[in-house]
């Protein structure tokens, strides 16, 4: 089959590789029909992921076909339509039974970092029943890959630990897919104000037409003007929840200089480095900061929404490969904004 | 009346004063019978505190007797014994009404900080109703100096925001008073394990008398030690909860690496500077870091727990002095250490 390899740290290269087999009871094969490219695969393109050695096929998520299952699989049998989660999840784990199966004993982010990926015409998935979701009848399978990572990842990282609530006030800092997932299942809880910061104006006009109910072009402001704008949009107040989706110093630190008295920081951003932390004001703010590697417990409900079309999957998808083009779809993707990419999505 | 005022940085000084009148119908004024000293107030003493102006009469501790309310205070009358809150509560704004009075709009700490405070023979109590709390028939009031501010500020700060739970593990950096009284308020949630750090012998042998499962002397430890051995007392874990009840940044920053997955760094220490915040590992641990200034919404359970003799407000006091000594008495608190001080009861 082919299969997008990491060859070494600035490369990846279409390669032929074997399909792969069942090496569990509870695996299971599926031919992949649909796959896309998180900004994760372009920091393991660039060797920035230790845990992914060369040699690993990419990709995390995807939308197939089962092929075959394990003699202990029960929710799945070959035929049926499945979205992958890019978290495998045992089910049976301390941590997998406190809802945190991203911290899986024997699962966690392993697809396409310390097991093969999702960039191939096969993958294995581990602990099948509980990593794969039944696409519902009705539901057009393409746009599901925004399902595999960024969607639950804006929800439950952003939205559920920033705890976005009815009339609550919201800054999202990047508008990014994962801070327009964040921005778009924020609204499932109704804040009363939602602001997206980010350096691209592009960017910030999709927010606006995405639900955001203002914006502020960060990259025209010192962050003292970008405080000043948003506390002038919160009464003076600052925001409830403050969502961080860059992944750099510069944002989160501006993200703790947005928040109100007994808000929260929600981290969603991948940081390679420490940051200041503003204790000396922070201490007696009651505030919170959380972090969170996506967990995908919120799959069920988004599949969900999907289903009653009150989420549209395919609003994040700004570009369409074929999977021989992957190469060229990874030079897209790794320059997002000169294209005006959001998703790209891969066919088989 | 004598009164202790901060008179520059470096200096307090036992004045005669004014005693203070009712300004509002809802103030109250208390005749103190016991006060304290607080860290806070060394933190005045040396200047490091902006809002505290020469002239302030110091201390947010203390009981005493209603001497006169205004004519909106309900709950009290001339001669009720009182406990005084560190912080002051409106009880109606925003804040107040979310559990948050440390940020009250026309209250929170303002005692011995923005208005005169409790090391004086008199006090006036601002929005008296909510500040102030009736001392149980039977409890000694002596030691109920320590449900001012020390043992709410563990218990909400340290052991609530840090969701100490029955069976969880839990390590708290720093046995000074505030420290001591977590150790202490987290037993009333049946944690499996509490570890206690310090670099101070003599005060970890009072955290193993007052329950401490194990004690590491981490003056003695480098923070690499320090933290194999709290994963040696965690099965390699880390811990669920971790306080900071120091305030600098090598104890935040060694906190930060004590803990589990999906744990929580409840920062109780009064921080004067930014610390480093290492989000290059933390972002993927599901773990939360809470700040809180006390707002004494645990105040009438502790009291219930003196009552009900679950609580012994007076293991924390160590010595003891009259009024007209108090300056003797911040030299001791001031060095604690050498004195071997926990709180110091000062009588009026």
């Amino acid at each position: 089959m082919k299969a997008l390899v990491y060859k070494q740290a600035g490369q990846v290269e279409l390669q032929e590789r074997p399909v792969p087999k069942l090496q569990s009871a509870g695996d299971a094969i599926v031919k992949l029909t649909k796959t896309t490219i998180c900004g994760t695969d372009l920091h393991i393109r660039k060797g920035d992921v230790a845990t992914c050695t060369p040699g690993r096929v990419l990709g995390h998520e995807g939308v197939g076909i089962i092929d075959e299952v394990g003699d202990s699989v029960s929710r799945f049998k070959k035929g049926d339509p499945v979205l992958i989660s890019c978290i495998s999840s045992c089910a049976t784990c301390e941590y997998c039974r406190r809802g945190m199966s991203s911290h899986c004993t024997t699962g966690g982010w392993v697809l396409g970092n310390e097991i093969d990926g999702t960039q191939a015409e096969y993958v294995r998935i581990p602990h099948a029943d509980c990593s794969l979701y039944t696409i519902p009848k009705g539901v057009d399978e393409a746009a599901l890959v925004t399902l595999s990572d960024i969607f639950p990842t804006g929800l439950e990282c952003g939205v559920l630990n920033g705890k976005v609530q009815p009339g609550s006030t919201v800054a999202i800092i990047g508008a990014g897919p994962v801070g327009l997932a964040a921005l778009v299942t924020a609204q499932f809880y109704s804040p009363a104000t939602v602001i997206m910061l980010d350096t691209d104006p592009g960017r910030l006009k999709v927010a606006a037409d995405m639900g955001a109910h203002a914006t502020i072009d960060s990259g025209k402001l010192d962050a003292e003007s970008a405080i000043k704008s948003v506390r002038e949009l919160t009464d003076g107040k600052g925001c409830d929840t403050v969502i961080e989706a860059v992944g750099i110093p510069a944002t989160f630190e501006l993200g703790q200089r947005l928040l109100a008295p007994g808000g929260v920081l929600a981290n969603v951003g991948v940081h390679g480095t420490k940051v200041n932390l503003f204790l000396e004001e922070l201490w007696a703010k009651n505030v919170s900061i959380t972090t969170r590697l996506v967990d995908g417990v919120t799959t069920p409900m988004l599949l969900k929404m999907v289903e009653a079309k009150k989420l549209q999957p395919d609003q994040l998808i700004t570009h369409k490969f074929t999977f021989s083009e992957i190469e060229k779809a990874y030079e897209t993707f790794g320059a997002a904004q000169q294209h005006g990419a959001l998703k790209v999505l891969v066919e088989m």
